[in-house]
């Protein structure tokens, strides 16, 4: 059994990995850690986990629990990570950061975007990008994993087909995204009331959202071209899921004429014929989120437009599990050697 | 592995027994019935099955699906199953009713409320009624079982202790329900568009709902007591959860004094003890549907009110799950000697 | 013109007044009073406002705003405008006040339930509880209005004509209540996040909600009868509504009958036959909250059961307008001699 | 008192237009017409209309209807007014079409995206446009106006202002729609089911909606460059509100430098100086469709970003008032000689 220790169970990711968690035989969770609920039985911050568990909330102590667990998964705001982590930790437990500190290599980007500073940049170097469908061989070896944003894993992989394939002109890529509103997290504040929220759709952090860098970084990685984008995300009346709909030119043949759906389409089949947890839609399917709902799946579809020489890429994915939660399991089972859908073999939840 | 036939997969109920299914570890699908789907692949009416299924939906031929199969579940209309069953069918395979065709002894309750004619009259007798908690030794040597509907299964549990234990006068007892839309069904009907019932809510078949007197059957014979309720169902703007709220006035002891708000808990605790499904919550605590959803837990709560002498019995459920499909699975672990909680050791999902 | 000022701007019930009130012709508002968004411009609070209000919020001085307005409007938190009302003030402006302070006749009952002394009982004989169908003439000549709860409203017009003719049994009357979130009001709480509410139900304050006095003491003077009852609220996910299912005995007739659907239905007809805002829906038609979205209607039905003896009594209300703003509109049309309609002939929002 | 006949009142669209002129003080609605519930009493089929009219449904004769009113809104689907509209009823009165039959001047385009042959090319160049912040004047003295649709209200609004200035590259023009359900109509569809809209976001109609060519063509009228874009609607599980997010990149001044932020949103400002509905929101807000709900405004705002030189251009709208409903009462308006406002003044309801 797998030791897990968790920094942050209360909020909504730490949440969800305890849902995965407790249903992954292969697991079992030590500390179940919050600052804001220390000594509070955890079904009485969640009441789904009644019956389930009757531990207790107990302190975000990262050197403590290292001693007590294989495995960290830190749930928590940009730098807190960053602000504790040590070498003497990190030679007793591997971590998996589900927090931004350390997912881009270029320290200045980060603190640039982020406005904060890095508290522990030596590491930064050693840290796995954990995305699996990319990264799969380097994450099985890595102690130290930076788990993906959420947009950053639907966006990338909605268009990394052709950005690897180089079938687009990078510098014309724009990333609109929707999102659901447990994106937002469960601190308590006014605009995420009910009623505020409810009815209603917004775009926000637009052309600033921190998102930006993470994406471009590891986009132009694989493309081999520099990647400057818009993203634009949006606030959707929904608890989970986010849709990317990503637009780029699509680069023209030797020839002069554009690439066609077929030929587009199979370089997605291609690309992911083994991946488990990406579904290349069929023709003519669109992406929507309730069908990949809470689940670890990313559905992804491509259309192109002769029209306008633009190919549309889209992906949908639950934010809170292959967006957060999920991909953490997948990277945590890729790490202990189990076989990487251990305990995701979930079918999604409709309606 | 034991082999399954559904008819009518492609209904609501129909489908999360394929989300159960699919996950069920003894299990294999071999029939997908439907009768508006023939022919086609389920993906194509199911997308969140996409990559799990390569299965096309057949005829809903009852009498050749018992030749393949060892179990059928029917997820039907009211009166399809008592048309078509026979001796012959009932000798080769189990059946898991989720209609309401076996559910009530007195048939001529069951043809005035369901105004049908019943026309297997003679599987009556045998069929069990498969709420698992009140029949469970019934159900495992059963061939025919009456899988419970969805507002009788939740009314059923929160009422049932005290109605046991004669604390409650029967006469006085009325149940307000209020479901998610996935109860009505995924019918084309302009009442059950979404701009019809979001932001919404509103009562239904007052005084006259289906599910009244399999209510009453049932506390009638646990309560030793003739019981006639009013039962009032609500529409509410989510798709899945039922929420029970259900009032009566409760006897007086010998010496006159009304029973005590502890003396009362403890009676559902003990009632509930060894059930793994029904979560008796901690004083104080009201259900609510998003901590069951996605599983099969019942949670249950109970407050005395000293002012009215009245005690107030609540419950909450997911309709698709143990209010249907879910139970559906636990009456089939019975039947056929497995774990009662086989499959069915999910998670509640939230948000 | 009637200048207004409103101490409480910034809550629903306080953005909904300024909605009203820009679309009054006879009204201008003078003061938007708010104790968290002092100085802020009142559209930056709302947004909808933008480009129909340069004001800005005020703090809430009572007193300073007495002597520049003709009336206020007090949408604040229980105990403000006992703390500061004082004789001075009332002989100079009217005051519709939207919390309970003053609505409960008996102190003793108000302090119990609120858990709060009242800081101004020697204005309590002199409010007007202003529920204007039952004390129009009574709310003329008021100088202080005591503007009902929202539950209250509803519930009491819903059961009003059965009550007054004296036909149901009140010591089995239960009040079963569902409402929108914005009744809940726009405080940072995590209980009232969107993830937390949305797809959700659940009872709270069983057995104890504070508008159970309320309308306990106004069904008490009606019916000529001691009125304890049950009333349960419940948490719907939607902005704005509320649904009121009331039961009661219905008493028999000297000849052991019990009344018929026909006869019942006529006391509401004949009850609110006069009034514009109370429509008495067909027979077989439930009121629904969708149909008075926006609007000062409040829709009602009844239905008897001739197997339990009880009769059902229904009623839909819009919680921010009938329920609150509306209400005090109306309030404010009587006291200032205009027609009880003016500003208030909205049609319901739909969908 | 102007005389009106709306072809198409059950409709949502029909609905609108019905509460819209209920609280108009110019207008009479005479006619009420509908294919689908002829003589049903409309407030049979939207109960929010109980107790403000009595009127029956009639049939959607359009000869007979021009006989007896000054002006006919049709809510109809495409196609049916040109099959059905002649000189003779033209002259007899004004029309207001909500369908597309008579916005795109080019009738190929028009029958290759509507798949359709157009039964009345001879009134197609007669036919005003109707977008009012656009075509005022033309609008006073047409017959026949051709409301604008939905999307191409709210796209056209929030890009106008750069197209007109000559600010951006219209070919690099690529738009991402958002709009709640009601715009898919009241049609008993599964898709359109609350369980299946509920909780997900999908884009539909990539590269292949038919409001593109609407928005195409104006906007290469005001912006005298040939314009072929990207437009793909998603459908947001709200009732109503569309939002438009829209990229373009910015031409360069002489001297090889970008606009900046304050210019382009002086631009703004400028074009719709004197427009009551058009709000420009303030540096930094964005629109949200909250905040029109209800309402004939649209609120528009605008983003630069250096970083790739390119320009967000979005708006929010109602698109039931302003995409439909209001923005043919402000035709109506128009060609009546009223104030343009009139009847429209309404503030957004929220929440």
């Amino acid at each position: 059994m797998i030791k897990v220790g968790i920094v942050g169970t209360t909020g909504y990711a730490g949440e969800e990995l305890v849902r995965l968690l407790l249903m992954h035989k292969e697991v079992q969770i030590q500390w179940y850690g919050s600052q804001s609920y220390i000594d509070k039985k955890y079904y009485e911050v969640y009441g789904n986990m009644f019956g389930l568990t009757e531990d207790i909330c107990r302190a975000d102590d990262l050197a403590e629990m290292a001693k007590q667990v294989d495995v960290i998964f830190t749930a928590t705001p940009q730098g807190f990570l960053a602000s504790v982590l040590t070498e003497e930790i990190l030679s007793r437990v591997k971590i998996i950061d589900l927090s931004a500190d350390f997912r881009i290599k270029d320290i200045s980007v980060y603190e640039s975007w982020y406005q904060i500073s890095h508290k522990a940049p030596q590491f930064v170097e050693e840290a796995v990008y954990g995305l699996c469908e990319l990264n799969r061989e380097a994450v099985k070896t890595a102690r130290l994993v930076a788990n993906p944003g959420c947009y950053p894993t639907c966006s990338f992989l909605a268009v990394y087909p052709l950005a690897k394939a180089g079938m687009i002109h990078m510098s014309t890529l724009i990333i609109d995204a929707k999102s659901g509103v447990s994106g937002a997290g469960r601190g308590a504040k006014t605009a995420n009331l009910y009623c505020e929220v409810n009815e209603n759709i917004k775009a926000y952090g637009v052309a600033s959202h921190r998102h930006t860098p993470e994406i471009e970084e590891q986009l132009a990685i694989v493309s081999g071209e520099k990647t400057v984008l818009n993203f634009t995300p949006h606030l959707v009346p929904m608890n989970r899921g986010i849709l990317i709909t990503a637009y780029a030119s699509l680069k023209r043949k030797p020839d002069g004429s554009l690439p066609g759906q077929e030929e587009i389409l199979e370089i997605y089949r291609t690309c992911y014929e083994k991946e488990y947890f990406v579904r290349v839609l069929e023709e003519g399917v669109c992406p929507e989120t309730r069908w990949v709902e809470g689940s670890n799946f990313v559905d992804v579809a491509v259309k192109t437009d002769s029209r306008t020489g633009r190919v549309i890429m889209m992906g949908a994915m639950d934010n809170l599990v292959k967006g957060a939660a999920g991909q953490a399991v997948q990277n945590m089972n890729l790490m202990f050697g189990l076989p990487e859908t251990e305990g995701l073999r979930l079918v999604p939840l409709f309606p």
